[in-house]
């Protein structure tokens, strides 16, 4: 058990667009990614987040920020695994807003990432409105939820930089077709890059943090940095 | 292929509460139970109706409303079944109100129903916190989703009067513990029925629908009726 304290913030309202302006500001300032993962329910987000440790591990120096509406679940799995990690309670709200972000993102050590792991609150619709300050918006989809769901909740892949479907170990069990999925993705999302995941099974990690890192590399120094 | 036209509404705001009084009025005036189903995207809420329909057949009468964001994909299903059906199309908001409902649902033939089904967006958050006049509020929650939703998503199994855990078949797949499911969902409802369904395996689902028609019963007629 570790004995490392959580932190906890909450946040009810917030002026979102100068918040999300200030967080640019701040990743700039330290070359920092930060990416925003968005999914339903029980899309698996937060066993993508634990199954990526070793994958991220002597690459990429991380933190996370775990979102939820209420409980310290998922910031204590991760915990338990040693990340960095701070939950964000949304005090009921159904997504995570900029001025919450930001207050728990500038309480990192920011000199010492390169990356930071935004797990939005589980839900497909709000947070693809809400601009936190993001480089890149990743949808989450398992296949457990049918090969519709681009095609309605279009905002969220089209928001979206990238697709981690998840699950794909449950398909043989499923009459979900990953073509067709795939196909309603591109179709909301021409050029999106698709990375198919069993996480569980350590299936296809490598791509999806390798995409990561490289998206790290491309951020170009400030003058100043 | 059915050839019968599909209604679809559609609704950017209203004022909530004054709706769903009205909705209120009208189900109490032909006696109708109006169910609102709410869970994450693909939790299979639509497959759930789908497989109702050959029980719900010579028992009572009955009709769904589907609320969707986007597409009529759901009502099609439905409507090649040769259900009643009319698609609620959100305008993008995360959620149904009941402005929308009511306008939908006193264009059906209400003194040939008994029952109205709605299917609300698929979200676990935000359609908890909106009336739309509905008798009972029903959480659909699939094992696929983990056993922790109950605590994560306290407000929504707070307010339902009944649970619908579905995809019991892909249990033997999953890590889930359907045990501490039950006791998550009792832990914030106490006294709550819980039922377990496998919908594409027709298991479960007899029980789900005697407790739909017990409640349109218990419902006492109105002196004018």
């Amino acid at each position: 058990m570790s004995t490392r304290e959580i932190r906890i913030y909450q946040d009810l309202m917030g002026q979102n667009e100068r918040w999300a302006s200030q967080t640019r500001e701040v990743l700039a300032q330290h070359r920092l990614l930060m990416v925003n993962l968005i999914g339903a329910p029980g899309s698996g987000k937060t066993t993508l987040i634990e199954q990526m440790v070793p994958h991220l591990a002597n690459k990429i120096r991380y933190a996370v920020l775990e979102g939820d509406v209420a409980t310290t679940r998922d910031a204590e799995r991760l915990d338990a695994l040693n990340v960095r990690v701070s939950q964000l309670l949304s005090g009921g709200a159904c997504h995570l807003e900029a001025k919450l972000v930001h207050t728990a993102l500038i309480d990192f050590d920011l000199p010492q990432l390169d990356l930071v792991i935004v797990e939005n609150v589980g839900n497909m619709v709000c947070p693809a409105e809400f601009d936190i300050g993001e480089h890149a918006k990743i949808a989450v989809l398992s296949v457990t939820e049918g090969e519709d769901k681009p095609l309605k909740y279009p905002l969220l892949f089209r928001e979206a930089k990238a697709v981690v479907i998840t699950k794909l170990d449950l398909l043989p069990h499923l009459t979900f077709d990953l073509q067709a999925c795939r196909d309603n993705i591109r179709s909301v999302n021409a050029g999106i890059p698709v990375f198919e995941v069993a996480a569980k099974h350590d299936t296809g990690l490598a791509a999806w943090v390798d995409w990561l890192c490289t998206q790290r590399r491309a951020i170009t120094p400030t003058p100043q940095a």
